[in-house]
């Protein structure tokens, strides 16, 4: 079998975006064994858009389309794909429907051209939109399976998850005889990570390790192979203890987690609820977690308190303590932790002051970063940081180590 | 002029890294005016690159290949460009000496196969690596230009703008006569733009006129071309004209803009400072602000209260209005805005509260959303919403249409 992927949008060929689709489909289809040949950008060209599915057509059995699904005129894909299959295009009444309520619900007039995103082809399977306007559709023809698909990527990516993959594993009787898991670390470099691991990583040929560096933390992707799916696993069971007797302390979870989510779950199964002060970090640090679901039942809130005289006011900071210390320093951050936990009756509650960058502030570098952290009756403790880069890194950076810290304070409580 | 961009590497194929040389390079094409018609992704397989290589060939003028030039068996790039181009590969001394004194410098034994990385077309131009071991190239066949460069983006960027795109510029004459401008809408969707812009878009061939949409606003790229660049712009601008005319009280800005930065800047020009008091958002509305450069002059904090006894006790809503009316509700909302506004001592006030999901909560639907906006001393305003959606999507538009609702209060004052 040969899979391919085409992404229609000129924006791509602008450099507007990035075809992060065409990575994440991959990923996907290689953890089902489902190899991807080719990988193509085209714009929103009648033209151009034909002459590659023409090509697609010749050469693949799976061809998978993102993008030009939408209600404008450059939206053309499904006019494309109607000259190769050949089948009438079709008003779907589900689509149809969810499309007049959202203008309905929104007390807009829904203009002409959006019934446009409604259309299916006459035989094909149509999966609906949850998360937008037009579904995805599945078409087999002339023995190969087309496959359309939004371009925005959670649309398209619910729409694989929930239509697409389970469809292709039933037709193609896929065996998971390839199988990963990504193993996740934190406070751990990649390159610390992957020295601790030097002789397993040259060693092995099944399964293999790749480490993968994000910021703040490292994911490792054991794959192996077998006759069976079974098979398979019960080799990534046996590298996985081998790893973790290594580098086991830094180990989070594995797969379909995040080490926001491990925290929600720790909090969770302690009964705990989390308070935050945020200076730098400005409300991102509970974000990521109130972004995830059933934050509620672990979640106070946060109190953002951007300048020093919302520090004093909202969270309680004297006056004194700031003139004699200033706002980032270890004792800010001390008594905004404390402070936090009082005010916000929390049992976990951490706090963040620091200097986001560019500019300097009260004569300390960018980069500098404290964070304190009370949990339950102990003392509080507080943690100085220099981080390097961007803004955006500094704060994400920031952010990250917040939630190592909670970590390693409370998995083995 | 057509140019495209192959990149060549199987780890792309199966999702490990994005192209987004790919994007990096249309970009830089697309400044200089050089249309970009197509990106292909190939692995390492001498069948399939010959193939890719011999379609661009037979359609493009310009074809950037990334990728393929390192010392192993699957780095075959030059090989497979070699049956087109037909010119003899020769060792070039400069990138030899380098990669032997890469070797020599760090006591390692140079094995046979790095000697590869130093091959040239005999006719080719060699742009020498200053980040990496092998050399760029550029070559002139059959009235085209083949250029190979390094898939390591590092490599591949300090090459095309040393050598690349100089040489572009110098061989095309380019001038700067094709000119673009995204403007930015907020309020509209983006079949209603396009259907108030519908005659303009379909007669118009120069400029031409494309919508792309986002989250809750709607980009329009206006691109002219003209003899001059100053040509090209004076065509924008009498667009642009024409533009507002029909929906410029929607516009908020052009090109490196965001609606973020554009309040930001009002707040600024006004001597506003802002406040939050925050329920689903979380910490999403003011981290977007504060995520900016300069936040600091315009924020004063936000009230992250995720749970009702800490929208008591931390902003200050009656016990008695949450059980009359519940957390998710007009009067909450109402009462949220105008005591962050007093605590939080600011000039503008907005709250957020409302249903993230994926669960009901109240008895309300996920997606009903209630934001509350106080502005000097101006009467409070509630309004209610109901977006569409996952966890995500709902609380996103919260967040981008509580600076929607901003904008259009204060652009006028």
């Amino acid at each position: 079998m040969k899979a391919e992927v085409i992404a229609v949008g000129t924006e791509l060929l602008l450099g507007q975006i990035a075809n992060t689709n065409g990575q994440w489909i991959s990923k996907e289809f290689a953890s089902l064994g489902i190899p991807v040949y080719q990988h193509s950008v085209v714009g929103d060209n009648m033209k151009r858009v034909e002459d590659i599915f023409q090509a697609a057509h010749s050469r693949s059995d799976v061809i998978v389309v993102t993008g030009g699904l939408g209600p404008t005129e450059d939206d053309l894909t499904r006019e494309a794909a109607q000259k190769i299959i050949g089948q009438r295009l079709l008003e779907d009444q589900q689509a149809m429907e969810k499309i007049a309520l959202y203008y309905e619900k929104n007390k807009q007039t829904m203009t002409a051209n959006n019934r446009k995103q409604a259309l299916v082809f006459e035989e094909g399977i149509v999966l609906p939109n949850q998360e937008g306007m037009a579904p995805g559709q599945i078409v087999e023809h002339d023995g190969r399976a087309w496959i359309f698909l939004p371009g925005v990527p959670s649309e398209m990516k619910s729409l694989m998850k929930s239509g697409v993959l389970p469809y292709l594993q039933r037709s193609y009787k896929l065996q998971s005889d390839i199988v990963s898991e990504m193993m996740y670390f934190i406070g751990i470099g990649e390159s610390t990570l992957e020295n601790k691991l030097s002789a397993l990583i040259s060693q092995q040929t099944n399964p293999t390790l790749a480490p993968l560096a994000s910021v703040g933390e490292v994911g490792l992707r054991i794959t192996a192979t077998g006759e069976t799916g079974d098979e398979a696993r019960e080799k990534i069971a046996v590298m996985k203890e081998t790893i973790l007797e290594i580098v086991g302390s830094y180990y989070y979870g594995s797969d379909n987690v995040s080490i926001e989510s491990t925290v929600r779950d720790l909090l969770n199964k302690r009964g705990y609820r989390l308070g935050a002060a945020e200076s730098l970090t400005g409300g991102k640090f509970i974000e990521r977690l109130i972004a995830l679901p059933g934050a509620s039942t672990v979640i106070q809130g946060s109190l953002v308190a951007y300048t020093p005289l919302m520090k004093e006011k909202v969270i309680g900071v004297a006056p004194s303590l700031i003139k004699e210390h200033g706002t980032i320093s270890n004792e800010c951050a001390e008594t905004m932790a404390i402070n936090a936990k009082r005010i916000l009756e929390a049992d976990v509650a951490i706090s963040f002051t620091g200097v986001a960058g560019p500019e300097s502030s009260e004569g300390q570098e960018p980069g500098t970063v404290f964070i304190g952290l009370q949990i339950a009756d102990e003392r509080p403790s507080v943690y100085q940081f220099q981080f390097e880069g961007s803004r955006d890194k500094i704060r994400s950076r920031a952010v990250k180590k917040g939630y190592e810290l909670i970590f390693h304070h409370i998995k083995n409580l």
